[in-house]
């Protein structure tokens, strides 16, 4: 990210017609839109892919879900029909939804609307055995990789992150636990309904498997290897590619945080290169978040993943790009200055 | 508002395929839109129209803007050229911005972007006599049905709230004051940028006008009178005129917020039609909509006006409706439920 575009951006917010810094978080947001460019006005992030990676979890097997597997590829179907919650919400967004089954349990039909980029038929039990090879986590990044370049060489200048996958938000607490160093408790919640008991077997299976494999932040791919998942892994590669484009990139949900603490892990520049766009109800999102450097633009009280909070922080996104480019300044509209 | 269709709505949102309550905001605004239109799912809320209100204000005599008075006219003409923020986000999320000088003090240039309604150049200063007469007052209310009414008229199916007038804070904090039956040191913020000697002289002023006029949030068009802004009774009016014709407004801002307080005086179940768009930096802000039982959508430190948290809030509130009228459910998306 460029420090002349951020200056020249800070610059600018203070020549349009509002009073100063009377934007609040859009003009933040449009100033980081300008570094990530290295342009004042940066351009409009006009077209949005959201990168849905599904992927299912050998963890299931310990409870930590009340949702059965075979619902991964069932919604992942219901996705690429148009049916979801994402896609109701891209649709007056204006983005489009790529799903990637990249680790999905089931056999999944063929579809037009899925790309089929299958690593691994889900992955083990982590409280077992490592969650994954080397090779497994390596190849799932560059399914993620791929996938933002695809986009971006499709036309795509802003990507969102989504996900699907029956029981991941276990190992992205794992993940989160694993970067920011604090404790599983403080870092992992409900998912999509767990119960009291089910939360506190979440909170064991996690912390018997941080001990079990005793992964080292400072070996990313290791850390994914031992307690991740193939969609976070996916979206991590989805983040590392978008930010060697410069292409910005809108983070939401506890899975997409714990994806790029894997990603800053690797990078820690990348961190420049997002947006968080939405706070979320899983406390390992603020976790992640606050060691990212990040703020939540949006809280609309969202758990349900998919990419739903990214998707609806867009127009703010695009928005504060436009105040940037399109306003009148003081001296343009002949208007007095406070 | 109809709680047949609240309740269909509720309904339904548990047949979609997502974890009960899930979409948290999202859910609840699609459930009082279908309330509104009586309809379940509720219609896409998709030609939006800003009705932004203009006017000047008599207690700027008081020095309770570091703003000169020149600069509503000289705004009302950025807007309605399409230089303001409000444009640029409007263009972004797709709504319209109808500017009407209702109140300004200065002669505004005709201008096919201004719709000419003025009832009186400025309001007088109402530390010293009431702002407005009653019929003053009624015209300007008036002036904010016709503009609802020629909107929907003219296809719109949401309505958005917006405002212009250096000074208008003040009597925005000034009607909160007397319909929350708080405090003014409580409702009373720094406006577009008031210091603390500002901030100190505003409250005062305040408090020296509802001791000289004691008005009586029983008769709300007093209360405009005494106290109130042109924009302010507009903005009432407009309020007043969607609801009639079970139109959502989204609000946001003080002055907005001023206003709905108005029009719930006039008629309390018009608060059924609101959405709150944004919390925003003023305190008054708060006060008004806990006294209307509204919860904010979005909070991005804005503190500019214009309409422009009600605008950053449509997408949410469109894709709110489509969650309920475009989601596949359980049983037609062949989803098992967890």
């Amino acid at each position: 990210a460029s420090a002349e575009a951020l200056a020249a951006a800070e610059a600018r917010q203070l020549r349009l017609t509002k009073p100063a810094g009377s934007l609040g978080r859009l003009e933040e947001i449009g100033n980081r839109l300008a570094a990530i460019a290295d342009a004042c006005p940066p351009p409009l992030p006009a077209r949005a892919v959201i990168g849905l990676f599904a992927g299912d979890h050998g963890v299931c097997a310990q409870g930590v879900s009340p949702w059965p597997q075979e619902v991964t590829v069932q919604m992942a179907l219901n996705i690429a029909s148009g049916g979801a919650a994402i896609n109701a919400i891209a649709r007056q967004v204006g983005a489009e939804v790529w799903v990637t089954d990249v680790g999905v349990a089931a056999e999944v039909p063929e579809h037009p609307g899925i790309r089929a980029r299958n690593v691994r038929r889900g992955t083990r039990d982590f409280t077992v055995e490592p969650a994954l090879t080397r090779d497994e986590a390596r190849a799932a990044l560059e399914v993620g990789i791929e996938a933002a370049n695809e986009a971006i060489d499709a036309g795509a200048d802003v990507l969102l992150t989504g996900e699907m996958g029956i029981g991941n938000t276990t190992p992205a607490s794992a993940l989160i636990a694993v970067f920011s160093r604090l404790h599983v408790t403080t870092v992992t919640g409900r998912g999509a309904g767990a119960d009291d008991d089910m939360l506190t077997r979440k909170v064991r299976v996690i912390d018997d498997a941080l001990t079990l494999h005793r992964p080292d932040p400072a070996d990313p791919l290791g850390v994914l290897a031992a307690v991740g998942g193939l969609e976070h892994a996916a979206l991590a590669g989805f983040i590392l590619g978008a930010a060697a484009r410069r292409i910005p990139v809108i983070i939401d949900g506890v899975i997409a945080a714990s994806a790029a603490c894997v990603a800053a892990g690797f990078d820690e520049s990348v961190t420049g290169y997002l947006i968080a766009g939405h706070a979320g109800v899983e406390p390992g999102i603020k976790a992640a978040l606050t060691w990212l450097d990040l703020q939540p633009l949006v809280d609309l009280d969202l758990r349900l993943g998919e990419g739903t909070g990214a998707a609806l922080a867009l127009p703010t996104v695009q928005a504060a790009a436009r105040i940037l480019s399109e306003m009148a300044t003081f001296d343009s509209a002949g208007v007095a200055e406070g």
